[in-house]
């Protein structure tokens, strides 16, 4: 808790969370902390080209890697559990198994790493995802990297000047963990202590522009205005209706919106703006975007504006491999913590990591499911308690829990 | 038309319009080119407190001025027509003036001046028509040069740096005449080529800020969240919706809109806009108000936000003093230009000049009314006759057309 405190320090703002987008100096003040921690408990430490923060513990010289982690970025004026702790959380349980393995002078079958994944959270440098996305071969490098955020600067230049761009290449490891906040309230409702994760929902993430025509807010009589913001407006309600014509699980939202000229006297000429859909099913995820775009035409004829929608981001629904779900069910057993399955809504680095090798989520509760806000919480107890549970996990990954790796 | 053509290139865009918001580079430029001008045709030139430029005509020492002009300041991506066109029409007219009396060797009884009213427009620093409302006791200086820019920079110190902050006194004028162009349809409508202005529609503009919650996009329940971008997406369309409501003229907007944190994946916990409310009655005005307040209740409850409203400027319906109607008429008829009695729906700074001396304000038709756009255009037969006018008016008021001031 002493460490966490700590941490949390960075970044602070004073409704009590944190604000640490990607390579601001915050984040970079979090992740020297980070390294410096890893570093005095004999990790090895390296960064690699995108940035992801690397702490090694090699006890099996030539094994392959059990790697778990999180993300230290935050969004704006965001809570302090979301991705530092699951970061923090996997620096410990990786601590107490080394001093465990440096005790009983018994190496275990696999090696045990933990990472940091840069910029989860897609606030400043989109998309999200971004550290684990090009360590998983789903992004470029190069693209990557030469993302720029609203002030122009690149991905690149940003993480150089922190001096927390690296050239290390992490092998593939034998299996992936993860540990975060729920950010909602089904563990809270339930009274379970861990959440297992066994599937992701769907996402579609839609880049809409509106086109209209600039003009005089006073002057230009009503029939002849093409107004931007009108169409945007309807657009954002139309998206918010659609959760009603579906009986299924939807979450729809509009944000980071963007007006062009943005003047108190202009009706706006265009208007930018980022849509977001979630279903637990993917089927449900298409059929919204078909009614979305049917009103969409009509919002075309009733604002006389042009609107231009193209999904920038998605995911399907993905299960999480069913093996990791049973032995984390194990693990709570041998540990007498009441869990659960669940569902993850957000995207999370095990979305992509569990692609690549055998992945693992873990959710502790999150008071009221606030999420993304300074009021975000996590009980001492629930943060013990999982750190406890992804340390029995990690044990039973490196002895080799999952199966040998091919 | 050569002038115009000289003046229209500092901050021209690339579409035929100009960028030269208030006290930018490119306004300073524009400012600068036209005291050269005045200075070489024998104006006096002089700077106020809040950066109006004066250029005087002396030829009766001691006697009032007539005052006229407009502002060369414009919005973001606007018309080259706007606001600038009345300053060098005023010129020009000043100019023609000046050397009939020359030549004449006869003075008139009344002295002559032009003026660039300092930042008309507004979309730099808020509220519009900031030099007339300072010259005309209406807002503070101090208040005025105090206020900043989005990027934190106050009127003070952007005068400061173009060195276009002067200390001149400018004495009450016995008259004051504005030409613009008219930003609506009516004259081309009714084949005029000079609208005599009689009076202001009223304006009501509101700041509006809209208070959500901050919370995750994706993982939120949509039962639980408090998204200030719907609330703010709800009033705009029902303010759009006010129009409906009223058989009078009712023109209304939403402009300059601001989301907190503006980020893809955190639902917004606050949203800032301006709602623009225009109609030729102030008691339409009123009732819209309403109308919108009861609107505004509604969304609290349907988005479950908070909606804060405040009158940030307004003015009533008010009436041009009726013998600068006749005059600028009988001005008209002697020229043998078509003209017809028109309201305006902008703001000018006539507006706020009519409140401290008799004022005629006059228009000149806008192809289509386009208006705040680039493609705002006046062909160059309307451009002469304007000036035609102007001149004729100019040299009536000087002759004590309006009487003789108390």
């Amino acid at each position: 808790m002493v460490d966490f405190a700590t941490m949390s320090s960075f970044g602070s703002t004073a409704r009590g969370g944190v604000e640490r987008q990607a390579a601001s100096d915050a984040d970079g003040e979090t992740r020297a902390w980070f390294m410096e921690w890893l570093v005095a408990r004999g990790f090895r430490v390296e960064i690699d080209m995108i940035g992801n923060i690397f702490g090694l513990l090699e006890w099996s010289p030539g094994a392959p890697y059990v790697l778990m982690g999180s993300h230290l970025d935050s969004q704006p004026l965001a809570g302090r559990y979301d991705g530092a702790y699951g970061v923090l959380a996997a620096a410990h349980a990786a601590d107490r198994i080394h001093r465990s393995v440096l005790q009983k002078e018994e190496p275990l079958p696999f090696n045990l790493a933990v990472v940091d994944w840069f910029n989860e959270e897609g606030s400043r440098f989109k998309p999200s995802m971004m550290g684990s996305g090009v360590y998983t071969g789903k992004s470029g490098l190069d693209v990557a990297l030469g993302t720029v955020d609203a002030a122009g600067v690149s991905v690149k230049s940003a993480l150089d000047a922190l001096g927390q761009r690296g050239s290390f290449v992490m092998t593939k490891p034998a299996a992936y963990a993860e540990i975060h906040i729920e950010q909602g309230r089904v563990l809270k409702r339930e009274d379970a202590q861990i959440g297992v994760v066994e599937a992701t929902w769907a996402a579609n993430k839609y880049e809409v522009v509106v086109l209209g025509e600039q003009s005089h807010t006073g002057a230009t009589v009503m029939e002849d205005r093409r107004d931007a913001l009108y169409g945007a407006a309807l657009t954002i309600a139309a998206t918010r209706d659609l959760v009603d014509s579906f009986e299924e699980p939807l979450h729809t939202s509009c944000s980071e919106l963007y007006v062009f000229p943005n003047s108190p006297v202009v009706v706006a000429r265009e208007v930018r703006m980022h849509v977001d859909l979630r279903s637990p099913e993917s089927e449900v995820l298409a059929q919204a975007g078909e009614v979305l775009r049917r009103a969409m035409a009509d919002i075309e004829v009733k604002a006389d504006v042009r609107i231009e929608a193209r999904i920038a981001h998605q995911w399907d629904r993905m299960a999480y491999q069913p093996e990791g779900v049973r032995l984390a069910r194990d693990a709570a057993e041998a540990l007498g913590l009441s869990h659960r399955n669940i569902m993850t809504v957000a995207g999370h680095d095990s979305t992509n990591m569990k692609d690549i090798v055998p992945s693992v989520m873990l959710f502790v509760p999150s008071e009221d499911g606030i999420s993304h806000n300074e009021l975000e919480f996590t009980t001492d107890a629930d943060v013990c308690a999982g750190v406890n549970h992804l340390t029995e996990l990690a044990e039973r990954l490196c002895r080799g829990g999952l199966g040998v790796v091919s």
